[in-house]
């Protein structure tokens, strides 16, 4: 069992584990589209439940696992092998970039292509001990198709609101999932409050991101992980794709509590990285705003990480400045360049909201916010499968030759 | 080092080491299309170089791969972190089959998505080993997408032989990695018999499965894995999707491997699944003919089944009869049934060449060939993300709704 309260990271009010407590309700507030979300819940482990030592079981396994999360014990979780993804040594990457120090976690080996399964198995975990017999969300695709395996794997129902406009590939994914799919015809913005209407009228849980505590505290496994690998060095910066700023928060959080544990020096500079066609929290990091501005114009190639407002702007932006990071932002055609040109460095194929992270880098090193002998991390937190199209743009398929050695000397010449 | 010769499997006849040595001379015969290979070689460690203990590094790490493979020592590898894929208990499959003991190896989890990377792995290696700058591989798709991705992490460069009929998926992810792409206007024999010519030309190193001998070989490390997850118990079935009889081979292989280290009691019965268009080993293993009859209208929706003749009959037959084991075939309305059937019921989104799995098992069942009791083991090849329009067929995406409360309900009604 470990113990833990509910804290609010807008007025700093504190609440004891309850079921049905979402956001902090004196700070909450919605206002949809183009809104982003105040009052959001940060789960605080009590000091007496932080492990000290790393566990001796493997951090991918409950018994790992359990010390460091909200939940009853390792009883908690079912069978769902979300995270345990491995850290590469990326060696011609180094030598391109001239960083003798660089990783990549490379989350795209999650059950669904996803980091969004390491937030899923949490929420997922919850509502068992809860006794919630239905998950629901509202999601553009990722986190909708990750609510839907670890239903598939918990045999938790989940019902899925997604806009109607969503890729189709990954409309199939969740189907085959066994999800319940409602298909809305609106935007993500209507989709999300539907959902919260429809888990208050059939009494079903609430995975929508931002809004579920879980969601940020399950993404920390990422950084417990990035920590135990590289131990005992401690990593330098982590550069991270950001839409709603839920990944960022929960990368932060996993370092913050390592620190508490005294098992980490200190929580590495975080970067930030945002499309400049959705990049309202790297905007206000750069210009110091207190508050982002929302865009309600945002859309980018990069479909996981396009929202108008982010969600969790107000605990991403004082995340990454507590940390001494920095917010940067990638042009369209800088994404997409960045798909084929990080796959063929390292053999990780990406979606555009994931390859992002290496033009982020880039520009982070030419601002001079990163040092090339820095111990840096690129968080890669999508498979390019789940987005051929987008890929296609920057690769070309030769025309077809016939089977002959002339044909292919006239090719390779 | 590992010391090794190569074992002729037709004639038996032994050599030592060399790189330009693919298949026994004097037993190759290829007669394209329609024809499956004699004389492919087995590679047999010695004696004295059998690890007679398991290693205590990770087995998916060089250290501990380096033991069991034919490689002069852990430095012959790169980063390429292929295998070390999980095996799931998959708790609510084992409900519905009634069967206790049933696990699920998960190797869509692998770099480029299926089981290839681990023979290109290893042929990377040696590749390496011998001096090669270039390597090339005839293929309908996973395997030339995984020596491109194997090329991507190792700098070796990479010439794909590809019917320009091939999903247009595979070929973008493939240019991904920075693979030379030779897209032919032909048949894959076609693009196998180019391929063998231009390596001669230009003195490539050569992938193509069931000519060299280290794809069988390295697809063994599936089965080392298997082993050490379940130990000390060992299993009683491993089920194993097939079309030219490489991967059963491999699978074969590594089991056959422990037991000579004395680390396992005997290589478990082995069901090779194929579809019924396309089904030329399980059919010879069914009606016990000595030698396949080559199906020229094979076709079948599981396309990295599809085989006139499968290239690696003779070893697979070979090897399946040596386990015990038997041969199944699936309609095409199984394979596609299976896809969301074990998305569902496991959290694994699978091709339809690897989806087929289940269907297989559930044959074997019914026939009486597998006992509910036993330990058994589905080998999951590839992730259903390289071929959504297969799944999309077998399920459903309601239309769009309104996005109000009264239109959940009626869809939930």
């Amino acid at each position: 069992m470990t113990d833990f309260t509910f804290l609010c990271n807008e007025c700093g009010a504190r609440y004891g584990e309850d079921r049905s407590l979402y956001v902090c309700p004196a700070c909450a507030r919605f206002q949809a589209p183009g809104s982003f979300t105040r009052g959001v819940l940060r789960v605080e482990l009590a000091e007496q439940s932080l492990p000290r030592r790393w566990p001796d079981a493997p951090l991918a396994s409950p018994e790992g696992l359990a010390p460091f999360l909200p939940v009853r014990g390792p009883d908690s979780f079912f069978s769902f092998a979300a995270g345990g993804t491995p850290l590469l040594p990326v060696p011609r990457l180094r030598e391109a970039l001239r960083m003798p120090r660089l990783f990549l976690k490379d989350d795209t080996r999650n059950p669904s292509g996803s980091t969004k399964d390491r937030a899923s198995a949490l929420v997922v975990a919850k509502a068992i001990e809860y006794g919630y017999e239905t998950v629901a969300a509202a999601s553009t695709g990722n986190a909708a198709t990750a609510l839907s395996a670890a239903g598939a794997a918990s045999g938790v129902k989940t019902v899925v609101f997604v806009p109607a406009s969503a890729p189709p590939a990954k409309l199939v994914q969740m189907a085959s999932y066994g999800a319940r799919l409602v298909p809305v015809a609106g935007t993500y913005d209507q989709a999300f409050e539907l959902s919260l209407e429809a888990c208050a009228r059939f009494g079903w849980y609430n995975r929508n991101t931002a809004l579920n505590p879980f969601t940020v505290e399950g993404k920390k496994t990422a950084s417990l992980e990035i920590a135990r690998d590289l131990g005992p060095e401690a990593p330098d910066v982590v550069v991270v794709p950001t839409g709603d700023g839920v990944i960022v928060a929960g990368v932060a959080k996993g370092f913050a509590d390592l620190v508490r544990c005294g098992l980490l020096p200190r929580v590495p500079r975080l970067v930030a990285v945002q499309p400049e066609r959705s990049g309202a929290i790297a905007r206000a990091l750069r210009s110091g705003a207190a508050e982002i501005t929302p865009e309600p114009d945002a859309g980018s190639v990069a479909d996981s990480l396009t929202v108008a407002a982010p969600r969790n702007a107000v605990m991403a932006l004082a995340d990454v400045r507590a940390s001494g990071g920095c917010g940067v932002l990638v042009s369209e055609a800088a994404i997409l360049d960045a798909i084929p040109r990080l796959a063929a460095a390292t053999s990780v194929f990406a979606e555009p909201a994931a390859a992002i992270a290496l033009a982020g880098l880039e520009l982070a090193l030419a601002e001079g916010k990163v040092g090339r002998e820095e111990r840096v991390v690129l968080l890669v937190t999508g498979t390019g499968l789940k987005d051929v199209p987008a890929a296609a743009r920057r690769v070309k398929v030769p025309e077809p030759l016939e089977p002959t050695i002339a044909a292919v000397e006239a090719l390779l010449r």
